[in-house]
């Protein structure tokens, strides 16, 4: 409906692009050979067959289209700077050229104060320079080239002094190299910027794990990780991509290092690999995001939110030429799977031939619906490199002040069991760890968590404190303690002032606590209303068999037989 | 990734059918026009060029696929009988023929025992005719062309024998008339349904609202109505399309009748306008699961619920012949809109030329957001032609005992206003409106309802007893009577057995049951959740300051100060 974009690049990344330009009948034109990935859905006269680095093709592309654009930042630079007189490049040439220099691209990010691992570049490839690179960077480091590297190819950790001459000779073919120092990660995140005219503007915080350097598995939002640092992540994707020039979608791949600290790995100047799950999780996906960017059309953040935690599973070609398709058979035997496939023909060992993404109302329930998928990718794998095993993640905090009052919990945990509701269990007394007590109460929202239940007996603040650190639901189980009824510790549970509210069960009713936190749950979540729905016909139906029985057998004989067992 | 497709038409349900058929690799040949909307977005050299009604075409057309289907019923079903013979048809020619026929079609149904509307064939188009039916069907009636009828076009209401005349010259083209009992439905309804080799599974039902006999919006889920309407229609809908032979999805639209019944109105054995929500909507579109039935590959029933509900709006042609881009650069302005353009080219007044789907956590959201988009279509249209006004769906449900109780639900109120949350408040005593409060409590999670506030005074029975009837969760509020503390109130509530949860606060604590509401809602959805973070950090604030005033003021001059305004 608007201008013609011309893109760089048929791949898969066109494809997702022009499937998103489709909905909005806005016309793109791909250079790349015939029958590309992209061109097989987009049928129209204004492609231009050749090759994204032939200049030529580039003019003749750029004559037909009023944006440029790009699906690969390892283009001629200076055609898009030649063409950039006629016509819109969007990003920048400048944009591309510093970025597709891994080691312009670093320096570009420390000159703007943005957190990035210390690099430097060696003068020529030799052993020499790497001994002043060692010198000043440490052991280990990464060996990369600046050019030219993606999905692992053109890195090689230098581990000690033994591996400068092998990873010379990997790299060697490469005269441009540089020295990058070692970054100690506990887990790579990644997050999807929009640049558009005015705003710069993010998708969530991402986890991305990668196998043999290549992106295996995306999950967003990433998870363990607070929502402080989530958002920290977003800040910093959004200050590196600032600091570039023009308009588009960016991919910003970083470290998260031990005491949360987060460094820039790298950064794509177009659509990425971490950002697929945007179709499904998102109203507005990555793609669509970057043609509203490079086209000046209205782009909201609430678009760029999630609608249900998501994974994404890269499907890679195997051995034989249709393995991707094999997977595929697999694959949409499962529940809420969307799968995507390229076209690309007959797979090559390793190539992305698709991905596949799951949405579900829970991370917890992606991750199940999920693991036989993975466990189809990794069936030939050897047990020494499996992916992380992905831990149901708790819906409901279960927390107490001492550990004697887990017993009067555990029926209710019982009942979460039995309502295949994931919790965890912890102590978190309000007067003997206050600060414990108050950092746990402070971050659960930040989890997978969505409802506190705190037992506490005599004078039983845990509850209320916890409710005053979270905007999460609490719900309080009044402990009896050793002297009284417990009637004390239900009022000191109950009477809250106004503004801080604990839902408030009776005495040693962990039961109802926690069918309270599946009726919470299941406000929003149908599966689980469903299991309550079900407790409840089970509920009636036992008691009126009861009935049946007593009015049967009669007072007398009902209570000789059945109370008498009591 | 499997057999290849065949579809007689290349309209926008075959442009959205191969858009979920390009992500699976499945091959899909058009036959229609050169430039068509489906070839448009599918480029290979497996079309075929021509009508839909030429009997040569479709040959060609069978010869290179592997399963033929249709978009469109109005097709020539002895060439596709004829076909049958060499390649597979799906559904059936004889589903396809004994629908086109909508007299044929209805027939067919009630020999099933399916509800539609009584319907008589004129044996020919004359005055006689016309008055045999309406002596058996009474009137008003509705006159309907067999064949070739669709949005509209083909149906005369008759009012009185005064009409006879103009209806019959209105369809006199047509030889093939009949008549319908006229059904005075309350609202429409639709439900997509697909049937697979096995199974015959059921989108969610839908709320349809035409204007002019065009299919101008959808809701989903349908708006009012009960789980219980829903669950009917959708089992109605499967009982009607398991009369059919064959595979595919279809389209059943009903009338909502007085009293809850329901009648079929009529079916499409194809994909419907009333399912593109689905796209965005449910795990698996109507048209991915179109693909899955005719090519036998796996379907869960749970791909077919609803991730979040849903509005769809068409967009029709105008009076220019853009004035669908100029619509979809006003729709794109919205938050949260997906906009679907068909690629049509030129505007023809009436035309569906795309449509826009709107997702969002509650339907209230969803129609804040679309209501400005119905306001521009709407924009030219007389006053008295108006779309259904949306009415804010309650989130939570205030119910009291008697009236006496609402003085103090009042400060609960004005909260749940505040966080904006809407509410609906409703008098359902225990004791003196037992069934009713039964009948309310039982109903509540049919509707859009998450959550109920119950206050109650003394003994206290209406959060006990409402819990009892609904698996949402219940906050109590005890109100303290004229005689006590209201502890005896806040016992009655709290004192639940096992098995049956109240959420109990503190004696006439209304802020704090509509806190606790907002937090429950907040479980799972982020926008309510943010504002509780806002209220707690103004809360905050505001003790902040006043302990700053304290400190600054001294004891006795800030007691004279502030708390003697008390």
């Amino acid at each position: 409906m608007e201008k013609t974009v011309g893109v760089l690049g048929g791949g898969q990344l066109g494809r997702m692009l022009v499937e998103a330009a489709n909905l909005l009948d806005i016309r793109v034109n791909f250079l790349d050979a015939a029958g590309s990935s992209a061109k097989q859905v987009s049928n129209h006269d204004g492609h231009v067959e050749g090759s994204f680095k032939d200049a030529e093709s580039i003019r003749k592309l750029a004559a037909k289209s009023d944006v440029v654009t790009v699906e690969i930042e390892h283009v001629d630079t200076k055609i898009l700077e030649e063409i950039a007189d006629k016509v819109d490049v969007q990003p920048s040439w400048k944009t591309i050229r510093t970025i597709q220099d891994k080691y312009l691209q670093k320096e570009h990010l420390q000159k703007h104060g943005v957190a990035t691992a210390q690099s430097l570049p060696l003068a020529e490839p030799t052993i020499a320079e790497l001994e002043k690179a060692s010198a000043s960077l440490g052991l280990p480091l990464m060996l990369k080239s600046r050019r030219e590297a993606y999905d692992g190819r053109g890195n090689f950790p230098v581990k000690s002094k033994d591996d400068f001459k092998a990873a010379l000779e990997a790299l060697g073919g490469n005269k441009d190299l540089y020295a990058e120092k070692w970054a100690n990660f506990k887990i790579e995140l990644a997050v999807m910027v929009v640049k558009t005219k005015d705003q710069v503007l993010s998708f969530p915080t991402v986890e991305t794990i990668h196998e043999n350097s290549i992106c295996k598995l995306t999950y967003a939002p990433a998870r363990g990780v607070s929502s402080a640092v989530n958002k920290k992540a977003q800040a910093l994707a959004r200050d590196a991509v600032g600091c570039f020039w023009g308009k588009g979608v960016f991919g910003v791949e970083m470290f998260l290092l031990e005491g949360d600290q987060l460094l820039i790995n790298e950064i794509a100047p177009r659509p990425h690999n971490s950002g697929h799950y945007t179709i499904e999780a998102c109203p507005v996906s990555q793609y669509e995001a970057h043609l509203r960017a490079i086209l000046d059309l209205p782009l909201h953040a609430e678009d760029l939110q999630l609608r249900e935690p998501s994974i994404m599973l890269n499907i890679l070609g195997g051995d034989s030429p249709d393995s991707h398709l094999q997977f595929a058979r697999e694959a949409i035997k499962q529940r809420r799977t969307k799968i995507h496939l390229y076209g690309k023909g007959a797979a090559r060992k390793g190539r992305k031939m698709g991905h596949i993404t799951v949405c579900a109302p829970t991370m917890s329930e992606a991750e199940s619906i999920m693991q036989p998928m993975i466990d189809y990718v990794d069936k030939d794998k050897p047990k020494s490199t499996p992916s992380k095993a992905p831990q149901p993640q708790p819906l409901v905090a279960v927390v107490m002040g001492s550990d004697s009052d887990l017993p009067v919990l555990q029926p209710g945990l019982a009942i979460l069991r039995k309502f295949n509701i994931p919790y965890t269990t912890r102590i978190t007394s309000a007067h003997r760890t206050p600060s414990w007590m108050a950092e746990y109460a402070s971050n659960a929202s930040s989890t997978s968590i969505k409802c506190i239940i705190a037992a506490a007996g005599g004078a039983a603040h845990l509850p209320g404190m916890t409710a005053a650190y979270t905007p999460l639901p609490v719900i309080g189980v009044p402990v009896k303690p050793t002297i009284g009824d417990g009637t004390d510790s239900l009022l000191s549970i109950c009477n809250m002032p106004k503004g801080v509210p604990v839902a408030t069960v009776s005495v040693n009713n962990s039961i109802n606590a926690a069918l309270l936190a599946a009726r919470i749950l299941g406000a929003s979540d149908m599966g689980v209303r469903q299991r309550v729905e079900q407790y409840m016909a089970d509920s009636e139906a036992e008691v009126r068999e009861k009935d049946r029985k007593l009015d049967d057998m009669g007072a007398d004989s009902y209570a000789a037989k059945f109370l008498a067992k009591k």
